[in-house]
């Protein structure tokens, strides 16, 4: 069986959730699998190989997964990106607009180098917002992004479109 | 060098955070360093070798880093325990007093098994507040606790004599 396709049948789809008329993507049931968790790491070491990746951005919380996985098997350092008020030490905030209000992401000074190639991954494209946000707290540290890997992309919400001015690969493993 | 020298060479301490007083320890430096991370998902591996685990549970969110990894290293399920409202699916509610107010941390129904030995996992051994939580919903799912794993253990914090009545092993890499 194709990845997508084991990766199809096990994501479960929750109505309504978080709120009334979201068909909501549930990874968690990926977690139950790990030879699967172990095929899509190996996935996506694959399709970036032959691009230079000094360092992996993970997006709190579910991007600590994979992101972390990815940043092991790669063999260079996992960078966190955290809500507002979690990283202890001096950092830089990014703050973006949601459907209602805003968010604030984080990132500490050092974490990334001037000059790095830093790939972004979170486990879900939706309208891009959070992804543009890591991607903003990269450059503001003078580093460049490498390109976004996420599990799952919401085609419909085009968040592709959005975020590929930041840089040209981004990767899914399974679009909806 | 020792596995928790190196450790305690990479660990940042952090005056003052999350407010004054505390000296936080913070573990994101260890993620610059793939190497040492690996090392530290195979300590674990090694102090579990024996014990039967069914699967790994991580609290969120930095819990998710070593957790999923340690899970894929076992071959084991991964499960989530996560703060209020953040879990899609049918799920059960613990809530915890905390030093001013309280926190509801939830696992989702199925994800853990009854009869399963579960391996409970988070960054640092506190007070035991989150890790008692998170082993109330194991034992809620009708589950044993095998063991709890931590990277950073406070000593002074006594959380071990709480949680020790849950699991004999409880382990951590490093004690301050």
């Amino acid at each position: 069986m194709m990845l997508q396709e084991k990766i199809n049948n096990t994501i479960r789809d929750v109505p309504d959730f978080p709120k009334e008329g979201i068909l909501f993507k549930d990874i968690t049931p990926l977690f139950q699998d790990q030879p699967l968790c172990t095929e899509i790491t190996e996935n996506f070491v694959q399709q970036f190989q032959g691009t230079p990746i000094d360092a992996v951005v993970g997006i709190e919380s579910r991007g600590f997964l994979f992101g972390f996985s990815l940043a092991n098997k790669l063999g260079v350092p996992f960078v966190l990106v955290r809500k507002e008020g979690k990283l202890p030490y001096r950092k830089t905030a990014y703050k973006y607009d949601l459907e209602y209000g805003s968010a604030v992401v984080e990132l500490q000074e050092g974490d990334v180098k001037p000059g790095w190639n830093v790939l972004i991954h979170d486990d879900l494209l939706a309208t891009g917002g959070t992804a543009i946000a890591a991607a903003e707290l990269v450059k503001k540290q003078g580093a460049s992004v490498a390109g976004f890997a996420f599990v799952v992309e919401l085609d419909f919400l085009k968040g592709k479109e959005k975020i590929n001015t930041y840089a040209s690969k981004v990767y899914s493993v399974v679009n909806y």
